[in-house]
């Protein structure tokens, strides 16, 4: 097994981190070991989905070290100060010191909210992730975007803050739902679509494998996910300038997320309708060809995705909502979008009545 | 006036930024469009003793900005992540982008809750300190310590987070009540201790003039303070060696602070109370003389500070609240000492029976 585990740097200097990629890999105690020295106090931050099936072989894998934790409810509703708070609670109640590690043990919420709290328990602790869904896999693995929600905005009370190495154990995925699955596939496909056309073609070969769970298929394209957004954050880890190519779909998706209401769309399945829509004004612009917007539908259909808006969604209302998103609040819209598969901008310079004309399809 | 301004830099690489000390400066429309750029969205964050002073003055130099402020109330009570949630309501309401700047006006706590904001609003917008006491002018300003109280304990929330610059008015310490005075000058005692011989002296001659709130003596103690914390936290950001300097006499101080129920006593006068008690302990080790303890305690009490600890709190209590400080968690009680005056240590090597004794005094 072990000869199977790939190791890959994201590198950000004197921040840089490993990120293991392999099956198995969340109750082997030798990563623990490599990165916490014995009798630190760890606490592992989880939700009620994943600690019945995922806390006990990692806290077999922690044996040299003190270990307590916090299980919260499950769901991007519950990515709240509110609750954010219970990790707080519960270091300080068990009295962790400033050399105590965090792990986030779960998906993107529990990563977003241990990371959080990792970076702001007395200013900063040690912080590990153990990403359990394919999204935070190949997405929160990378880039060190920590943060809640706040009632009137999406991750608008955050910080960048990278771990000290991500354990991303693909075993896991196995018990993942197909449609969480599919979320992930999303992310895993924009990174294809931004700047890496190979791994595209790779992707439309085998779609099949990836969604029967064939592991060492999965295995690949999570290391190519990361490796790929990795190039990006390395450049770019404060979001200047490229980082933002990786909202490819976001400006949509999030307008979709909003106005359907949280939870009723997965992130993922947003994005997959959000970047199909980026593919189809992309080639209302004459920059992309009709054939590249179809192979781009395709791929999102075989992964099990939505392609299209949902029906309750008025394009006005959908326009509304695109511009008052986080990364617009300056008051001029831009997108993400293609120039070909594997290549794409960053640009205000498209037609708004296009724009409306997609939204209205 | 401008003449009399002057401008120290901390050296932080790329997180250098410049401390502005003179008479007036917080109605100078030229040091804020300095850092500013013309029409960008500014948030004043203040509190109800110091808005009705100083904020129209402020809003008044601002007027190339577009201006909101949050009023907080004053004092140590509301550094709670609840009061500090107003910060981020106020921002979302008005739509506040990334490039937002916030500004905060009053003392200490007004500057944590707003620097810990600023690190974490959309992950971290710009940021201006305007102090208006003197701990805040000699303390805060320099080392960008953020953060809020939890429940179970003092800045437990918070992060590492560097202003784009400070601008200390001399001015506003016209307004301070005498205590709060003599509470920042505490802070400015210990610089001259720690590590800094030729400042303890100037105090010495001079701490009648800073009583008396000559402007000129106490830009030159601001400034002296400053450099001096400056080049500590230049050496030391993250505070894993020589920043921990800084604490003199702060371990005995929390415990009082806490001891007493926060409120009773202000941190300065906790402060001054854990120096002599620090000086008191060091000369009972042969450390330094007697005499060195008698010039600590008397230039403390020039200063309108109490020297000596509560009588309501035992000596097993205080001995029992300093090993639950922050700085001793991991189970090792270390204090600073002094092995001079302007000569400090970090050091674990004091004998316990010793410390016990000076408690009991």
């Amino acid at each position: 097994m072990a000869d199977r585990v790939k190791r890959l740097t994201v590198e950000l200097g004197a921040r840089s981190y490993p990120i293991y990629i392999g099956s198995g890999l969340l109750g082997q105690a030798e990563y623990y070991q490599a990165h916490i020295p014995a009798g630190r106090q760890v606490m592992v931050v989880t939700n009620e989905t994943v600690a019945p099936l995922y806390l006990e072989p990692l806290r077999a894998a922690l044996n040299h070290c003190t270990v307590n934790q916090v299980i919260l409810p499950d769901g991007e509703a519950y990515k709240t100060l509110e609750v954010w708070q219970r990790i707080f609670d519960a270091l300080l109640q068990q009295r962790y010191d400033r050399q105590s590690t965090l792990i986030a043990l779960g998906g993107g919420v529990v990563g977003d909210m241990a990371g959080f709290a990792a970076a702001t328990y007395q200013r900063g602790v040690h912080y590990i992730q153990v990403p359990t869904t394919l999204l935070s896999q190949v997405d929160s693995s990378v880039g060190g975007k920590t943060g809640v929600n706040h009632p009137l905005g999406k991750n608008m009370i955050g910080a960048f803050y990278q771990p000290d190495c991500v354990i991303a154990d693909i075993a896991t995925l196995d018990t993942l739902e197909d449609r969480q699955l599919s979320a992930g596939l999303a992310e895993v496909i924009k990174y294809g679509l931004i700047e890496d056309a190979e791994f595209f073609t790779w992707l439309e070969g085998n779609m099949t494998a990836l969604v029967e769970r064939n592991r060492e298929a999965l295995a690949f394209a999570v290391r190519r996910s990361c490796a790929d957004k990795a190039a990006v954050v390395a450049a770019d880890e404060r979001e200047q300038g490229r980082r933002a190519l990786l909202n490819l779909g976001h400006t949509f998706g999030h307008a979709i997320e909003t106005g359907m209401g949280y939870g009723e769309w997965l992130h993922g399945e947003a994005v997959a309708v959000g970047i199909c829509l980026a593919a189809e004004l992309s080639y209302r612009h004459g920059w992309i060809a009709r054939d590249q917007v179809r192979r781009v539908v395709r791929l999102m259909q075989q992964a099990g995705l939505p392609t299209r808006a949902p029906d309750t969604l008025s394009a006005e209302q959908f326009m509304q909502l695109m511009t008052v998103d986080k990364k617009v609040m300056d008051g001029k819209l831009r997108l993400v979008l293609l120039h070909a598969v594997g290549k794409s901008v960053v640009t205000d310079a498209f037609d708004p009545a296009k724009l409306l004309a997609v939204l209205q399809t």
